[in-house]
């Protein structure tokens, strides 16, 4: 599966911290270098949560102050979040080392796992080296490996273009709700583009991909999407070409979005929820957003139970407008409620939610023409199992 | 344990509706009729979801149009929601049967159950018939068993004040979420009290208790309390003793409030979610909803996990004011968070929450002096299992 490794004048390395306190030798790897051969224009997006971890505020900075970046550093097992002064320090201490092994400069940096503890430095210390020795030897999927947490594969995404590619990696799992969806990240791209273009891009895409996915409703201290561009292709983006650019953003994104989901910690389905009708795209978006957050829609779609009453109580519940009498619900193709209930097939609808990976719900508001879709996960014992035991 | 029947004036008969179907004569009561003996003055709330059952579009109109009420009808195991017009029709239909067997008028209506079943009016009638005969003999426990749906427990309470009483009755258990909490709630005192006033109580005991209250985040179409003075006690409440009779009520609320988190589906424990130090008491409310809302938290509290990350996260991201180096957190009497990690004893706070079903959480934003209580419950496996299996 290819993905950041395979973008023209990218490379990636990866090494072990023994973050999580193993010293077995095949411990994990648990570090992620990723160097661009050439200065890289970089454009971020980062989590709104009013308690940010010190990655991320580090990163906002560097982001903001420099107009071209070499690289990114990462680590998983450790939030570095709620670690004050000391986590700041510590993050810079992670880019700095980087800047100084390749003698590029400036890196970013990114962090995910438990909040709370300080990093292990002298081991992440270690694992940085190894990572940087092994510059071009990772592979996409391996560089996706090491930033996992309690993912359960690793989540990469490749759109080749004309003259140019984007390339990326995820992870997600837990704590994932938008604004923006709590997750990391990686995307590099070998064209050329102004960082104003560069940033317009990211955020358009973000909208309907990373801000367009729920697993839990809970939103990370970490959330951090970067998006590098090299210019290794010697391919331009422009205002005139821009469309081409990112519409190969939005698939990638869009893939590593619905990666992201499928694997919500304790998944079993993956639920496509639309609103269409609706009088705006931001009521489309409420509306869509309430029913992919409800804990008893996704209870309901684990049991492959066709609850429409859920959905409509979720529905009427979001804040947009609603009139119940024009209101239409269908799961599948199968028509289950307009205005009031229809007479529909109870276990052929069971039938298709049980024998698909992948359900769709559609919510017809009968108010305009905007819409709005909403990828989300059912709600399972696993959830609860991984959640309730996660640091035990 | 005393309740609505224990009220001077007001007598409640419960009959078998046989509404899930079961024509078995041990099938449990699923009707209940609750008659004042002189006409009572109401006040009410009601769901704010868009979408609303038909007994709460009816019983909206008779408490806005009529001065007086004289009791109220019910019924579980069917919510007469997205049901059209036939659902009203039904939903009146009940209240004019109990209005013609006694003789008394007008009857309010509330059903809890699942959504967009049509009411099997036939059987109904009967319950309803059963019931009426039966008025005066059901105790305030049988009177909240008949409303009962996945509850476990029935919940009454009851407030003994100078020359008068408040009993009341409810039933919760799933799509608990406040504005209002999602359940069914009737109260009952034998005060002589304007309507004004009473709709002033009402909102106001219902802020810091139905309102403050969360199992799953789930709005229900058919939320309803109805707060019903009838006068008997000769006891009048006048703005001069107002906060006489509204300390009553709030203790009769808050302790239902409880009663409903404490049997949430498949709680096993009641976390008290404090939040003081806020600027406003708006943003202690939004910073306690977040973190009682969080499934993160939810599931860390199932597994006795102090996992403080988890809560200073839900928290930071509220959207209200807050200073990552300010907060302080405590879970029981340990401080766990103050501006950055405290070492704790991990093993002592984890019995904490092992040993106790009550579980206190404090988050201390330190900016203010406004606070905000809100009650949540766990997210346990069962949940996953009554609500996966629900209809099935």
């Amino acid at each position: 599966m290819k993905g950041i490794a395979d973008v023209k004048g990218f490379m990636c390395g990866t090494g072990k911290g023994h973050i999580k306190n193993s010293i077995h030798p095949s411990a994990r790897k648990d570090i992620l270098v990723i160097l661009s051969v050439k200065p890289a224009t970089a454009a971020a997006v980062f989590t709104t949560n009013d308690i940010k971890a010190a990655p991320v505020k580090l990163s906002r900075k560097i982001v903001k102050s420099s107009s071209k970046v070499y690289g990114i550093v990462a680590n998983s097992g450790n939030a570095n979040a709620c670690t004050g002064e000391r986590g700041i320090r510590d993050a810079a201490a992670m880019a700095k080392l980087c800047e100084n092994l390749t003698g590029n400069s400036p890196f970013l940096v990114a962090s995910t796992g438990v909040i709370g503890e300080f990093l292990p430095m002298d081991r992440i210390e270690k694992g940085i080296k190894e990572a940087v020795e092994n510059l071009g030897k990772a592979t996409s999927v391996e560089a996706a490996e090491s930033i996992m947490t309690t993912d359960t594969f690793p989540k990469t995404a490749f759109f080749e273009g004309k003259g140019f590619t984007i390339g990326g990696i995820a992870k997600g799992a837990g704590m994932i709700d938008p604004a923006m969806a709590t997750m990391l990240s990686f995307i590099a791209t070998d064209v050329e583009i102004e960082k104003d273009l560069l940033e317009k891009a990211l955020k358009e895409a973000n909208e309907t991909s990373f801000n367009a996915i729920t697993v839990d409703g809970d939103m990370s201290t970490n959330d951090t999407v970067f998006l590098l561009a090299n210019g290794a292709s010697g391919k331009r983006i422009t205002e005139e070409n821009y469309d081409e650019f990112l519409n190969g953003l939005q698939k990638v994104m869009k893939s590593l979005a619905h990666q992201i989901v499928k694997d919500g910690e304790g998944a079993t389905k993956v639920a496509r929820i639309r609103v269409v009708g609706a009088r705006t795209k931001e009521e489309a978006k409420k509306v869509a957003r309430k029913i992919a957050l409800s804990p008893l829609v996704k209870t309901a779609i684990f049991g492959c139970d066709p609850n429409w009453g859920r959905i409509i109580a979720a529905a009427g519940s979001a804040g947009a407008e609603i009139i119940e009498e024009k209101t239409e619900l269908k799961i599948g193709t199968y028509l289950l409620f307009k205005g009031t209930k229809v007479a529909f097939d109870e276990i052929a609808v069971h039938n298709y939610m049980k024998e698909n990976e992948e359900i769709a719900i559609e919510v017809n508001l009968n108010l305009g023409t905007a819409s709005f879709e909403y990828l989300t996960c059912d709600l399972s014992y696993e959830y609860v199992k991984i959640n309730a035991e996660y640091r035990t």
